[in-house]
């Protein structure tokens, strides 16, 4: 039965990336939601095209998306859709953007896809298997992230610093000083590259279940870890800050540095 | 005689390209230089062959290059090679790094030439003639900035807001707080973005002419404007900060907005 929820995640992440790429670097209408986030016609496009397709396919499921919101959300199966994880990317030429997708089952990530089509990558899992990363005409090969057990050695991808406030500023800069390098804007591209053992750490706030579900199995089965800043697991209820790591012990490491008053 | 060396760039870019992505996303020894920026044996060897074939076919010009200094400095003609703007994001699998090269006649660009392996995608002017945007697999075509000539309609690209101290944080607070859209850590990659137009603005500091004087012909080819924070043209003594504009107009308002206590 996993391998066919897999097999509807790809197909839905293929048809997305052909709605999407036929919008990416084109004159696009932008509006703002209410909390001043960017979308367009894609990202509209693409959650309802998804919407189509599991209801026709898996009727007693739920869905909730990042665009128009849920429909059974109690049900024991429950599909997450992030059309355009990044979009202010999109918007801006920029390929770091993707389609999210993933399938919970009691509230626990079954399956995780991350597809960037600006790069034609992908990265997939079902929990308890391997993580799979594919590009545009290779075969399928399980990626694992680095061994990096040491902030200092670590590659950091973060949204822009003065993003975080008040605590959460501290405790980003308190990271920041400790690791070898700092990049931003990766948006979920950065969680693939950390799966494929190029980025070490991964550090954000505010993300909604849409945006840190999909992510759990990809970077566990990968062989990293994914928690909140407290190292509690992800859930439909978690507070939105996510810290995911190569390994266990920088991820312990990475939480002492970003807990209050450390 | 310009033909020929906008062939040589082109030559250059394309042997650059096929050792950078051999060394990209594979394990690398980073080294940290004087000024604490990381270097990669990709970005020396990417060097040291553009020296060669460049010594070889024109003798008498100099070179300028990031990693090993300055030859025949003096010389009418002198090139400039940056064999990987955004090394930082080379060493972490982010695909916005690239190749820039430059040919100056008596210190003016004469030819600019950005080459991002990674996506496989390039820009490249000749002074006077159109910039041309070739990706993987099509015909290279001239690209043009974008009309915007309102900072509130902007899309932004920058590095790090902290990477900015004293005035000119304050210069780039005033500046983010009006733009509609925000990005970060592009390196060379965003400028081959606003000559596209996808972004309308770039604002950075602490370029040196190998990172900066490459930009000037593709972005001035496209339509755009790029100078210093002053307004001044970028030169081989410029202070190191840049801002560039997809209109005239956008440049002013984005001149005015850096101006100290503005």
């Amino acid at each position: 039965m996993s391998d066919d929820w897999l097999a509807t995640a790809h197909a839905l992440a293929d048809r997305a990336r052909e709605i999407s790429l036929r919008w990416f670097r084109t004159p696009l209408t932008v509006d703002l939601k209410a909390d001043h986030s960017p979308v367009t016609e894609a990202d509209c496009r693409i959650e309802a095209m998804c919407r189509e397709q599991l209801a026709a396919r898996y009727p007693s499921h739920g869905i909730l998306g990042e665009e128009f919101g849920g429909v059974r959300a109690d049900a024991e199966f429950v599909w997450l859709i992030d059309p355009i994880d990044g979009t202010a990317s999109f918007i801006s030429g920029l390929p770091l953007w993707g389609t999210l997708i993933a399938l919970l089952q009691r509230g626990q990530p079954l399956i995780g896809m991350i597809d960037a089509p600006a790069t034609a990558e992908r990265w997939s899992a079902a929990r308890g298997d391997i993580a799979l990363f594919r590009a545009a005409g290779k075969s399928p090969q399980a990626c694992r992230s680095s061994g990096c057990n040491q902030l200092s050695g670590a590659r950091l991808c973060a949204p822009s610093p003065d993003s975080f406030v008040a605590q959460q500023a501290d405790a980003f800069r308190r990271l920041s000083a400790q690791v070898a390098i700092r990049r931003h804007g990766g948006d979920c591209y950065a969680y693939g590259l950390l799966a494929s053992g190029f980025l070490d750490l991964v550090v954000e706030i505010d993300l909604a279940p849409h945006d840190h579900l999909p992510l759990v199995p990809v970077i566990e089965a990968a062989g990293g870890v994914i928690t909140d800043w407290s190292g509690r697991p992800l859930g439909l209820h978690s507070t939105g800050d996510v810290v995911a790591a190569a390994t266990p012990a920088l991820h312990h490491q990475a939480l002492a540095v970003l807990a209050p008053g450390s």
